[in-house]
């Protein structure tokens, strides 16, 4: 029987959820709760839409509740609000709040056992998963994280709040010089500047001092002062065309090395390459409350991540088909 | 307290695990057994060689023992029989033979309340891990494992038959035009010519048909006469110098759709380079063995691949370092 699914808040990420549990047969959507007006909310799929405050009647009726807000307002409040009545997945990525997040998450599935994985996705999520097990494998070594080439909303809204600013977008790239050197060997020590560069594309109002906003992005502290920043003005129609997307990715790599004399360099590198962030992490959080449901079948109760579950538990195939087509 | 490892078998993975075990301070090196005469077996760590027989006497001794043989002959013996008596971890690699070795080995280990993990390594092992993730987050898509640069023992074994020959080393050589297609999404199919190359480098007796050694490589059936192979001839003394390593590594990709109208490309890549391909996997191994040990104090039994291994398990972190550092 298909793991029934619901997925609470419907904006770009709650689409991708939807798209990646159509594309799983083992999966079925069986309802989406949205704080808008449901008779406003037109969904891709033939699925009804309920009001959030409906789900108090879905207790029993979903396996899995997929929880698709944002990580600054939402999560921190809706996971461990739901966590002892529903199964649940969210994407928490809140690096340094993660740690709380967790325990107030474990002790309220604990209280109604239940099971909650918490901060899936590609970072946290996969990232870390790839960082477990390059650090598990080669403890004597050197961990690097870099992103993109992709969209980073913070920045993005960051030069919005700039004076004369229209609308922009910012990308995070990858120096290859960087990764190349990484992938060598050597265990350079990089600076910020060193690992990424950042690119703007800005729409000004007419008549908007150019220079001054340019200044202004290029010195602004942690977001862009110690980054080469490039700083494009363009149109709101061109803005649109060329830059609609969500694009986003990036690369783990953990260069080790191994031998009683240290004597072998030793290079893991794990990467991502997304045209859609959204549709992406969608994806992994589907494959994840497959996880959920399974655990959840077995009695496991708590807060759980993507580094306590096992490979084979995110798969649809049975473990006979999973050794003799993938081990 | 330390997992007490010991290693079974003491050739180059022997002494791969030797040294990984010595990086890891939560895991000691309680024995090393050979079946060759001890007293000839001189190792790198302070630590007693035993004869193979004598590991009859070390049940209750060891948390985990390390099978270090070759899986053509040593393993398909060995794992089952020791399965039921001790806790243990091998590298068994004959694909098509893994479903069988699994059904012995979990048998065995039931029926001495033992964990075995088997077929751990990098391919099978993480290579097995990324094709496990990859998939199971992007159902729509294709999946492709490139290996090497690296040193195929196989073929090298097949050049070394050949009439003239004396000594010989085969390179896998991935194509970057292959990576390169596969990375754009495209999802290509590709012959086996077009995914490797292969580069021999060949010793040959004074005064041999070098014109007759090479084209009984290149047109050897299954091994080199679907590929472009280069035939090089050096002298032993440069086979020595240049070729005395044991590289390898690759390539896990998997290129995949998401989106209602499988509108967007995403790209999973993992990769491997790795010096020293025995010494990496006896980091493996040891990972291995130390979630093997904490699978059997959970009172786990019967055999396990890395497919059913939570990441969190192979790490000497906790679960709150986890968290904070990795996640």
């Amino acid at each position: 029987m298909a793991v029934r699914i619901g997925i609470f808040g419907y904006g770009n990420l709650g689409r991708g959820v939807e798209a990646a549990v159509k594309a799983s047969s083992d999966l079925t959507l069986e309802a989406v709760f949205t704080r808008r007006d449901p008779s406003t909310v037109k969904i891709a799929t033939d699925v009804k839409v309920y009001k959030d405050t409906d789900l108090v009647d879905f207790e029993g009726k979903l396996d899995v509740l997929v929880l698709c807000g944002g990580s600054a307002t939402d999560l921190p409040v809706q996971t461990p609000a739901l966590a002892s009545r529903f199964n649940l997945v969210d994407s928490f990525d809140t690096h340094a709040r993660i740690p709380e997040q967790f325990k107030k998450v474990d002790a309220a599935a604990k209280s109604g056992s239940r099971v909650a994985v918490i901060s899936a996705g590609w970072d946290p999520g996969l990232f870390s998963v790839a960082r477990a097990y390059s650090e598990s494998v080669l403890p004597q070594g050197k961990s690097y994280t870099f992103w993109g080439r992709g969209v980073s909303q913070g920045h993005s809204d960051a030069i919005r709040r700039i004076k004369g600013v229209l609308d922009a977008r910012q990308y995070t790239i990858p120096r290859d010089e960087a990764l190349d050197e990484v992938r060598t060997g050597k265990c350079p020590d990089l600076s910020v500047r060193q690992m990424h560069a950042r690119e703007c594309f800005v729409v000004a109002e007419e008549g908007a001092d150019l220079k001054r906003i340019e200044t202004e992005i290029k010195s602004m502290p942690n977001y862009f002062a110690d980054y080469d920043t490039t700083v494009h003005f363009i149109s709101q129609a061109e803005l649109k065309r060329d830059h609609a997307g969500l694009p986003h990715g990036g690369f783990v790599l953990r260069s080790g090395k191994t031998g009683l004399e240290s004597e072998n360099n030793e290079l893991i590198e794990f990467r991502l390459k997304l045209d859609s962030n959204p549709q992406f992490t969608g994806c992994v959080l589907a494959a994840c409350a497959r996880a959920c449901a399974r655990f959840a079948k077995e009695g496991r109760t708590g807060c759980l991540t993507m580094l306590d579950i096992p490979p084979a538990y995110l798969s649809p195939l049975d473990r006979e088909s999973l050794i003799a087509h993938l081990l």
